[in-house]
């Protein structure tokens, strides 16, 4: 049987090492920068790939990335595995039931957001062809429909990112945009579909029955969306209740998706659209645990969807097909035509003018589909490269600009999180103080500097507010706070203490983490959340044993970071 | 770049899809018939392999598992990372600090349960090669080194999976055992290494320097043990602290193994031997947290490792290359030698008889451990399809007998576990009765016939038990019970009532699900354990909504058993 050789083998691991190494750290980096993680992940790829390390050590590039033999090879199976995986957890986030929960508006703007873009994108297309670079030898139509569709994709995932942090997932906006994308994404998906399937490149190999591969696609969707949906629903307690838990539900999970792939592939679609559609059926029965889903979405998020963004640089050379015209061409397209569908679609389903605007922005995001939908095009020689390269830079901006604009327009309450506010400055790991009212004195030192305050003030003032009533919670917790006049932002100080300080806790123990915490006065609520927040945390009794074990703030914040969920 | 074609990723998914369903489907099968689920994935190869599959279908099989070509390479691709991740899991199960508090009785079990199979192994294939089929193109040294590191091997995942079982891995016989296993483990697979690396097959490409392979091979273990070790252990607070949770810490652990296989295989020993001692590293970190371990664990125990073990059966006919001489042989060498040297390495140690004797037993299971390193073997040319086959049978038998062994010397009290006890037969949906006492009329004789008692005396007992004190818990849960004379295990009953009983719980709710439970009267302590684990499952409220919300007793069943962790 052919085997990788030793030295292959080799190849692989440190590759994908590499590959994932910085792939995590860049992705890691761009969302501390409130950036999506994918942006960090392709330019991880570009600077492995062909763009940059091909120019400063090619021999070293092609060492790590060979192009031919075992190797190219070996990586393709993981990247095609990748992204199949990544299309079945896309697909189990849509949930069918928000779209008819939400009802017409949700609809309209998915639709209106579908046809406007289409409708321009082929346009365009047909009659300009040659300032988009379509190559000679693919055909018109299939171009222009491609154009077509790439501009009236969504990204799913990057709005309900976007959504969940401005904390409007579950608000009526939050539905009707999610409810459009998830039209809008599964209506795309199939178009798509049926273009790659126009291309006559099944291994059914039949390529005179065009017709027949168009309703094999539309039968496929509808089967597994269907019957194949009511069938999972109806076996999963069965696999719950009759197999290994949780591994049984996810083999069950992974078995469906290759095989659906694969049929897909068969018929003559690419296999991605088949683990999309069973993540979709299988993401809409109820009986679908939480546990199973977190345990796939970690493990493709954090492992597989970095290899293969990361992946998609090592195959374009993003500086010698960067055309800006073409990127300004794409990118205004896109957004005009996106954002006039969208807005148009809400305004038609009775969404206030601001909602609207709100709405158009987050349709806007492009996002990872839009990078795959190109890639597949790239492969098949639909598209240039610099076209490709000026879908992905339309991808990133779309979904760069869609929290922000958003914002803009909404000018929302700010998001806090609790381990944004802890610093190291703020952090005291060995309490001086031996009372109360000291303990006070010396945190208030500690946290005035970032408040912009004398410590004078802070301690006066959390100690009237520890007067009235004393702030110990128990489990070894205190919270001493004041809600300050004129503060821009919540400040947090932490210290500890070895010997413990009366803080009068109901429970009668002493406090050993003492948490001063400052807020804005004309935001009353904040104050409540991060007491809530802390309360919580330190609800479990060994949480106060462990922060006494840690020795540094780095270790203190690895354990409230790690305890958040 | 070189990629699958269509046609390829066809292959690839559907033959991942089979092998993975079949490999689960009679891994589970072997697990409810209370056999490792390696059994299972194994035969799933052999069926869809040369063995069976080729025999009846040769075309298909082919088809299905191309011997040449880009799928070939895709499909050992996976299984390599499959094995690399199987490593490094067994390597993270490795707890090094078990060894050091156990102390000297562990190592010495451990030392002669390796020196006495390894004089053997090596003893009989020196002095009769021919007779284990030595391949007359193979070194007899390194053929004989490799039959007596084979003998001497340990499969601790199988050793901690049986204990766990009997309820003895937390004992001092455990203890023992999981620290010698832990000790021959790690010695077998470092001298295993080294032999690797005596065949000189290194990517270094320096034959001529052995010695230098054998220095780096323990220069490698040695720092990734001591250093690297350290290294992990301060880097993981600073991952927890500064990378999204679990994703970073799950990452961060992977591209370590990758990186640790490429430099494995680079020195010239096989890339699992670097993700085995990656992950003894990172799982001797306190700093590990549990969630990611899980993540990791089921991920690789639920998809890569059945997908692995399932092709070893595409490799090797297991049919033609048996042979029964052979098998035997082995068998016989293996057991003999290993056993009698762990168990007067545990007299040696000061282990009472019947305790030694399960010790020679628990270390006598070879498991996954010898296949792989069979198989590395089988893939260097060292061995032949015969001998492997005999190894395989060899890993497998010794395996299946050391629980039951284990059992026959220790006679240990039966394990229950709660959802063995749940049958269709002994549940119902619908309960009729509306008072307290025909409640029990009717569950009595729902559950006489399976404790082989007249419903009315089942119901009498019940009764007295339950007018001394009624047993409703509160949120909606009632365990009425008895402790029968003579019974010989436990009956559980389980009734569910629309309407509510009134069983005086401390919450003053009604009773909407009755567990009738019947227990041997020798066996005080179950009743008791059962009542806990019920109580336990219901603490959460919603449990009961969701039972209320079970049609049939698979629902029932799907739901006591995926809340179980």
């Amino acid at each position: 049987m052919e085997s990788l050789t030793p030295h292959d083998i080799v190849i692989l691991f440190f590759s994908l090492g590499i590959l994932l190494a910085l792939a995590r750290v860049l992705g890691e980096l761009a969302q501390h920068l409130h950036q999506p993680a994918i942006l960090g992940e392709l330019l991880a790829g570009i600077l492995l790939g062909p763009t940059v390390l091909g120019n400063i050590a090619p021999q070293f590039n092609s060492f790590l990335f060979p192009s031919q033999g075992p190797c190219a090879i070996a990586l393709d199976t993981i990247t095609t595995l990748a992204v199949a995986l990544f299309l079945l957890v896309a697909g189990i986030e849509v949930d069918l039931s928000t779209v008819w929960r939400q009802g017409q508006t949700g609809i309209k703007v998915g639709l209106a957001g579908i046809v406007l873009p289409f409708i321009c994108g082929f346009g365009v297309a047909w009659l300009a062809p040659q300032s988009f670079g379509h190559p000679p030898e693919a055909d018109k139509l299939i171009f222009s429909l491609f154009l077509a569709t790439a501009m009236s994709i969504t990204a799913l995932p990057v709005i309900a990112k976007t959504l969940m942090d401005m904390d409007l997932y579950r608000s009526d906006l939050g539905m009707v945009v999610v409810s459009a994308a998830i039209f809008n994404d599964l209506t795309g998906w199939i178009v798509f579909a049926v273009l790659l399937s126009l291309m006559g490149k099944s291994p059914l190999g039949n390529h005179n029955s065009i017709a027949l591969i168009i309703v094999l696609t539309l039968a496929l969707a509808g089967i597994i969306l269907t019957l194949g949906r009511w069938l999972i629903h109806k076996a999963l307690p069965f696999v719950q209740a009759y197999t290994r838990w949780p591994g049984g539900e996810l083999s069950f999970a992974l078995i469906l998706a290759f095989l659906g792939a694969a049929l897909a592939e068969w018929i003559g679609i690419h296999a991605i659209f088949g683990a999309f559609l069973v993540g979709v059926a299988i993401g809409d029965s109820a009986h679908l645990r939480e546990r199973t889903r977190v345990i796939i979405d970690q493990f493709v998020s954090f492992i597989f969807a970095p290899v293969f963004f990361a992946s998609i640089g090592l195959k374009v050379n993003f500086f010698t097909h960067f055309n800006l015209w073409l990127v300004l061409l794409v990118l205004v397209i896109a957004c005009s035509s996106k954002l006039a569908g969208s807005i148009l679609g809400a305004r038609w389903g009775a969404v206030p003018v601001r909602d609207a605007w709100a709405v158009g922005f987050a349709m806007n995001s492009r996002g990872a589909m839009e990078i795959i939908l190109g890639l597949l095009a790239l492969q098949a020689g639909i598209i240039t490269h610099s076209l490709f390269v000026a879908l992905v830079i339309m991808a990133l901006i779309t979904s760069l600009i869609s929290g922000p604009m958003m914002r803009l327009v909404l000018r929302p309450a700010k998001r806090w999180r609790l381990h944004d506010m802890l610093t190291s400055k703020l952090f005291s790991r060995q309490l001086q103080a031996i009372s109360r009212r000291e303990v006070i004195r010396e945190m208030a030192e500690l946290v005035s500097a970032a408040a912009g305050l004398e410590p004078q003030i802070v301690e006066a003032t959390v100690w009237e507010r520890e007067e009235a009533l004393s702030t110990g919670i128990g489990n070894g917790v205190a919270l001493p706070h004041a809600r300050i006049d004129g503060l821009r932002q919540s400040v947090i100080g932490v210290g500890i203490s070895e010997s413990g300080i009366d803080f009068d806790a109901p429970d009668d123990k002493l406090a050993h983490v003492i948490f001063l915490i400052l807020t804005p006065k004309d935001d009353p609520g904040q104050q409540l959340d991060i007491a809530a927040e802390l309360a919580r945390k330190f609800r479990d009794q060994r949480m106060l044993d462990h922060v006494k074990r840690t020795r540094s703030f780095t270790d203190f914040l690895a354990l409230m970071r790690a305890s958040m969920h």
